[in-house]
This record gives C-alpha cells, structure tokens and sequence, in this order.
C-alpha cells in the first residue's frame, strides 16, 4: 500500500519484475487493501498462485513518524509484510512506503544482528564510469564510529557479492585525503580495523568523493551524515546538468534538430543514469531482508528493488555477513596492542 | 611560481584579468623568478607600472608538506607574498601553489581573526539553477562544533555580499533533513545559536544536499570533511556526465552530425558549468585577504581568483567579519539560559 502510487506500482513492479528477470520459484505475499489488490492483479493479468493477498485495511501513513507508527502501526500492511520475514514465511520484504516506519518497525520485530548499529544502514546503488558502487550508510546512522564504519563495510562487502555479482568485491574508505593520516579519529580507526583484522576483504584504503562516480572501488563505505549528503548532492548536481541539457537542446531550431538526430544515442546515455536501475536500498544489519524502494518509483524501479531482494534471499548473504561480524567481535574484544591504547580511547 | 604551470599562468591571469574585468588602480607584486617572470611580462606586453617583480629565487615546492613549509619556507616566493600582506604593502595575495604550505604560512604570519578556528575555512562557489552559491568549508577543518559552523555563516555570508554583490545572502545549515531535530548536536546547536544569536543575518534553517545545485540559499554552511566530500562527490557526478555526453554524441554519424548542429548551444552550456569562471577559494578567517587557485587553473581561471582577491579588498568584508565575530563571543560568553546547560556541553 505504501509509497507515491500504492498498489498499481507493487503489482506492476511484481509484474515488471517476471518480465525482466529470473522469477522462477519466486511467490508474493501482497500486504494490503484485498478488494485494490485484487482489481490491480486482474489488470495486470498476472500468472494464477504468483500473488496471495493478505488483507489488512490498517496502513502507516507517509507522513506518520516512526514513533507513532511503531505504537499503532500493528496489524498495518506494512508490519504485516514484515512479521511475514520473522516468521519465515517471507524471505524478504520490500516496500515503497515510510522509510522512517520501515526502518524502525523493522528492527523492532526483526532486531540489529550488527551489534553497534544503532539502526539498520541503508546501500545505495551508485551508477559509475565502470558499473555500479555501492555506497553505505546513506542516511540511518547520523554518527558512526570505527566499528560501526567497518561494520557497514563487511555489509556492503556481502551485498554487493550477492547483487551486483562480483566476486571479490573492492572497499573503501570515504575520506578527504588519501593519506594515512587524513581524517577524523573514527575514520582512520576504521581503515587500522580493516587493515589488520582478517576479515578478508580486499580493502584498498581511503577514496575521495569523486572516486564515486569514477568506481575506483565496489563499494564506499562511510557515516550516515556525509553518505546523504554525498547522494543528494550527487542527485542534485545530475538534475541541474540534466536540465542545462534539456534547455540547451530545446533553445533553438538548429539545437532542436541535433538533438532529433542524436536522440538514440542521447536516450542510451540516460539509460545509464536511469534511476530505476538502481531504485531499491536493502536495509542492512537486520536479521532479514527488507529493501526500501524509492517512494516516487514507478513499476520498473519497484522491479528492480524485488531483484535485489531475491538476489539477497538467494545469495548466503545473511551467513555470510553474520560469520564476519562474529570475527568482528572477536577483533574488537581482543586486548589493544601496546600504543593503540589512545587511539582506541579517542574512537567514540 | 606555484601552481602546475608556474608565471606563464600568473602573469597570463594577470592580462586576463585587466581585459576583463574593472582594474582601476591595481597593481601586482609578483613574487619568484625575476627573469622568468621578466620574460612572461614582455610575452604579455602589459601596460608599464602596472606589475612589479620581487625577486626570490627560493620556491615552495607543491608536494611539500606543510610544516616542512613553514620550517623551510622563509624567503620563499609564497611567504614573501603573505608577507607583503602583513607589511600592508599588498591588500590581498593570490596563489596556486601548495595548498597546505599556502594555509599553514598564511595563519602563521597573518594569524586567525577567527576564535575557534584552528585554520581557514576554505570557501566554494558553486553553480546552480540560480547563479551561485557559496559552500563552505570544503576541506581544511574536518571537525567543527557549533561556533566554528556559526563562524563560517558570518565569513561566508560577508564573503557572498563582497564578491557576488548580493545585498543579503540567505544562509542555510547543510543537514540530513529539514526538521529540527535531524543531525548531530553540532549542526542542531549552531543552528539554536543562527536563530537567537541577532547577527542580523537571513538564516533560512537546514538544506539538503541537492540544495546547493538547486540554489536554495546563498551560502552553504558545513564541516570541512562534509563539505569536502560534497564538493568532490559533485565535481565527480559531473565528470561522469561529461563523459557520457561526450560518448553519447560521438556515438555514430547521425549523433555527430546532431552534435555538430547542437554546437553553439551546448557550448553555451558549457560555460554555465566553466571551472574558469568559478576558480578562486579565500582563505576565510584570516587577518588578511588570501585567495587559493586551482593549481591547475589556465589564466582565465588565475584572472578570475584574481578579481575575487581584489573584490574582497575593495569592500568592508574584513571590517564585517570582524564586527560579527566580536558580536559572536559576545553570545557565547553570555551565561546558558536554563535548560540550555545540557545541550551546550555535549557539543564538542
């Protein structure tokens, strides 16, 4: 029920979702509104035993805040959908609705498997000059220390093994330097951590911002304050370019008729950067799936966010992160060596 | 000397500045290589009188580090030039050389105006849907509490007045969201003290990350790591769309000839997002004006930080600084209403 469109985008999501992509073995619980989802999937046409309705007339309202929808939002759709995954009955959930009430229903009723995480991070899939980065936290965890960042590394590490199917994802860290010695505290901490704990992963040191668009590594990993701001800003400054392109092209006769015979290759350029390609944030840390889609999404962008739901649900994604936050704790418990005392002391 | 090309482009920035711009009454001290610099002057055929060379044969080096800098830098051609600033024999200096040696000797010989600061913040212009907007600091303090943020809105704010010739600036805070209570305590507590601090200042309250290339406000206030990190992110999204475009357009004959047509428009277009035209970074909170290049600036960008320097001096923008600062202490030495104590400490 949730998001921008509710159910024609869900249902057209799932529907877009069998088109494109591998759905075998794959059934839907649809959450909500029966009599709307019902009129929805015979419009869609869709295949007899793919969609099962489970009615509730109770919603979490876009605007509600988390506190409020974590008080009277049991029974809604939406808490429904995620009491599904607690009781393996769901091996995923994923909506287009509140991300606040999402975020927080959720760890309520399927609880942080990341120790420090205050709440769950979530991953954006970042177009780039050699693929998709991923790029986490952006947005959930406004201060994060040492071994929060790593956590979100060990994360992001898994995630994008078992989406973007790479086999041994690159990491790094975003700082405002390359240097050893640039930073705050938490950040170089996080780079020692991940340097010398074991863990395993193929981390290449600190990134700059414009390492991101550039791909230099698979995943970037940092706090939850400057992850948004990177992202919307990076969102902000396509906006603006898209639209000094659209002027300039529409600004004349002569414009207007190159840009009618550059359409084809100008339409393969946008595919690249098309927001429904990437549309879907898994929320990790949790014990389960639940990925966010963008509440504007259209069925196309909610088809790409049931993929990577069903690619995590297929991958030993949970496994895999858990075995790796135990070798966490494990490092983090170990006593300091002699002279690390200080900085461990200055880490929040 | 400094900068990746050295006095052709200090010199060329020179002429390029006195073609284009107002330059009534200024005059250059140009510091480094006499006959180096001689050879530039005579390429240039600029008027007599208007530069005057001070010979050194001593350089900063551009991979120095800065306290090698400031051990070894005296006599050099970027100390003699701050120099020339504190002896008032030179109203503002311009250099693109090494950016931490140019920060390190500045507050050593100009001292910070700034209480809190522990070096200048370094401001951006940045071009959005609607002129531009002054981000700051994009990259020398990487942790800055609540009077360091407030202290960059008073600079900033004097500095977009100055240079971009707007009456009253508006001022927004860069956060996570646009709720009070989103963010850290930091940007929360500069936020209390922008609201009640009577600075006379148009403070808009917090902005998003895609509400700089919006153009929201005039200035955009941030930490340097946040704002570093924005700034590079964005510099990086648009490199990429660059290129995109680029490929896109030379894709095949018919995208070729729609380019070819299309010409004058996107060139136009182009010069809306020139680095030239937005080169140039003051050093803000210094007793003393202190304008960074790009180190590898052409001599339009180096003629464009040169109007900055000069536009800066031409107007009371330390004199303002210095009376808001002053106004600033004045809040922050007054005793915390009740209930205040415990949000004042936490902040760092």
């Amino acid at each position: 029920m949730g998001g921008d469109h509710g159910p024609p985008v869900v249902v057209g999501g799932v529907k877009d979702y069998l088109k494109r992509h591998d759905g075998a073995g794959v059934c839907f619980l649809l959450h909500g509104d029966e009599a709307a989802l019902r009129d929805e999937l015979a419009r869609a046409g869709l295949p007899e035993g793919v969609c099962e309705i489970r009615h509730t007339d109770k919603i979490v309202a876009m605007d509600e805040k988390p506190a409020q929808a974590m008080r009277r939002g049991k029974g809604s759709s939406l808490w429904n959908a995620i009491e599904a995954v607690k009781a393996g009955e769901a091996a995923a959930v994923v909506s287009a609705g509140n991300t606040g009430a999402l975020m927080a229903i959720s760890k309520l009723i399927l609880r942080m498997s990341a120790h420090g995480l205050e709440r769950p991070a979530i991953v954006a899939s970042w177009p780039t000059m050699r693929g998709v980065t991923a790029v986490l936290d952006v947005g959930a965890n406004i201060e994060s220390d040492a071994e929060q960042l790593v956590e979100f590394a060990i994360m992001g590490e898994a995630f994008h093994q078992a989406v973007h199917g790479v086999e041994r994802p690159t990491i790094g860290l975003l700082n405002v330097g390359s240097e050893d010695m640039k930073g705050h505290e938490e950040v170089r901490e996080a780079a020692r951590i991940l340097r010398e704990g074991g863990f395993g992963l193929d981390y290449r040191g600190f990134v700059e911002g414009d390492d991101i668009a550039r791909g230099t590594v698979d995943v970037v990993v940092t706090d939850g304050f400057t992850g948004n701001i990177a992202l919307k800003t990076a969102e902000g400054v396509a906006r603006f370019i898209s639209a000094l392109m659209r002027d300039a092209l529409t600004s004349g006769l002569l414009a207007k008729a190159g840009a009618l015979l550059a359409l084809p290759a100008l339409r393969r350029m946008r595919q690249k950067i098309d927001p429904a390609a990437v549309n879907g944030g898994p929320l990790l840390g949790l014990n389960g799936i639940v990925v966010k889609s963008h509440g504007g999404a259209d069925a196309r962008g909610f088809g790409n966010a049931i993929r990577i739901a069903v690619e995590l649900a297929r991958s030993d994604y949970l496994t895999k992160v858990g075995d790796n936050l135990k070798r966490l704790t494990a490092v983090l418990d170990q006593p300091a060596a002699p002279g690390d005392g200080a900085a461990m002391e200055t880490s929040k």
